[in-house]
């Protein structure tokens, strides 16, 4: 595409280039599977919706890239359209996460699985994604998404979200094989899917491994951690400052971070259970760091905010041999829908006054 | 007390002593809230019925303790007796957690509370621990169980469970000096209730930060961890053999195990997101450890659940210079309601088995 990025922040730091002040993002729940983010108009302009009121809730500190509606961002096998026939029944409820009405449970059920045609049956989210970067006309970038292979599995087996992932554990235990088979499916699908999304415009590209974090050590290892690899290595994301950045975001990856680090992917993001000095010093430089700020702070008073942004940029900093450089500003995971757009304004201004070169 | 203990491995792996074998005990959730655990008589005759089942269910393999019934253990201000005229307003729904009617929100509510006198207004409590203790009659040792203080702020400034703990860390970032009162009127509370139960007949004291898990680092080491280390130092335990082992355990305290260990209680419980072989190497024989197989994992067949309880205990051979000396086995967390007796039972006699001498 041909239209400049006015701000490049975000691209810059995750290729850990000097920047002048550290860019910032936030990931945000609101609205996330509400129904009109499910045809491409409606998720276009809804998103372009909350764009402007976070550009006004800004007070002229935007934030940095603009994310893809989370809802386009979710599972891409059994999508609303072909589930109606024979897939696993994709459905939404306001409110809550992604369910199925026929969550997958034995082999067959792996077997009716299949790579969706992205410019056809996923060609809702592509045209999302162009329309979207068109209408940012190079105001920031854009971020493409997918779910990771164990957290859009564990949706897919048990047939919602979970309190304690008991199927998709018993499955892991009992028929290991057919998980790996399972993963390995979606795994092809999210490739396609993060590939589909570059294609139509996207300029950054994050998995979410939202519920990796339930798992042991030793079967993270065996059940989240090699699909990552796959994706980071077979991902083609091109060249040097063309290069489509990739972060991969996981809710309590702490004990992972030096195995993701190795994977080949641009950055890590990390939630907020870990000190960044500490995984900065872990990983060595080696890849960008996104986050970490507990996302409840933003109920706390904008002066607790700016407190608390300034130790996260200086934690970082203190493990990153006091440079802030590889360092992308984020909430250790998703702003909730009750969170004063007053208090992100100021997180923001917090941000960019502390990092300020 | 004159009996004398027919199974002592517990008492003696907490001292990190040698033993035939590792013992074995589960947290378990089941009927937690149950209204007859609110009265001795009921409390006591509910625990000895589950007993009896386990011990059923165990053929023949009993576990190395029993804990005090779950209800038993938690808060310790504005119980229910007390709660309808001046307390906070303690009360359970069954099935789900402590609730309170008047949550903990400002100055005059924490000044309103109080340390209660353990023997008169939670005497129910104490006698429960003095019924059971000698219906073991020396069996097993007898666990007594407190919340950690930050646990029970929680659920007080809270008003029950919560998603995101928005209204305490609010307190958090912007009335630390309240919250820190909060938390030391709570501490007063929980070191006289361990004590007291210790001084009803309890053998071993396990203090549960459920929810320290929910706080990042820095939080963490200002808002539970100091409190954890006030019980460690002022609760007096005795000494030598007549010493009443203190086990503190806590969800997601992997980032935390080195300060845990410094606080100088006897044992740190983990849950199942650190490989224990880790947790053997950083705290460095200077505790003993308890956990930390994934509770999912009484999902699986017998088959699978004996393969994770020898890896539980290899992995913490492996980090304890190839002994299993200082090793309570345990799940990460309690068992939930839905967990087959048989493959409990299959675990208890996997644990034995595998680590015989």
């Amino acid at each position: 595409m041909s239209d400049t990025l006015t701000n490049d922040r975000l691209l810059r730091a995750l290729r850990r280039q000097p920047v002048d002040r550290t860019p910032v993002w936030l990931m945000r729940h609101t609205g996330r599977y509400l129904p009109e983010y499910r045809a491409t108009r409606a998720a276009a302009g809804s998103f372009l919706t909350h764009g402007q009121e976070s550009r006004a809730g800004l007070r002229g500190h935007p934030a940095a890239a603009a994310p893809l509606p989370a809802g386009c961002g979710d599972p891409v096998l059994g999508h609303p359209h072909r589930a109606r026939r024979d897939g696993p029944g994709l459905y939404f409820v306001e409110g809550e996460g992604p369910k199925f009405e026929r969550p997958i449970r034995d082999e067959s059920d792996v077997a009716k699985l299949a790579v969706p045609d992205m410019e056809s049956e996923l060609r809702y989210v592509m045209d999302a994604v162009r329309v979207i970067r068109r209408e940012l006309a190079g105001a920031v970038p854009l971020i493409g998404f997918s779910g990771s292979p164990w957290t859009l599995a564990c949706y897919m087996v048990e047939g919602g979200g979970s309190d304690n992932y008991g199927r998709i554990k018993a499955m892991a235990f009992n028929r290991p094989e057919l998980l790996h088979r399972l993963l390995g499916v979606v795994t092809d699908a999210v490739i396609a899917y993060l590939s589909a999304q570059r294609a139509a415009g996207a300029q950054a590209l994050q998995v979410f491994d939202t519920w990796g974090g339930v798992l042991s050590p030793s079967m993270y290892r065996e059940f989240s951690l090699p699909y990552l690899q796959r994706i980071a290595r077979e991902l083609d994301r091109g060249d040097g400052d063309a290069r489509t950045p990739l972060i991969l975001f996981g809710k309590g990856n702490a004990p992972h971070l030096e195995a993701l680090a190795a994977t080949g992917t641009d950055a890590v993001g990390v939630d907020w259970l870990v000190d960044l000095s500490e995984a900065a010093r872990r990983t060595g430089g080696t890849v960008a760091l996104q986050g970490n700020l507990d996302p409840a702070t933003l109920y706390g008073s904008p002066q607790a905010i700016a407190r608390e942004a300034a130790r996260v940029l200086d934690d970082y900093a203190a493990g990153n041999g006091g440079s802030r450089e590889g360092h992308v500003f984020n909430l250790g995971h998703g702003m909730s829908p009750d969170m004063d757009p007053e208090h992100v304004a100021a997180l923001v201004a917090a941000v960019h006054a502390h990092s300020a070169r």
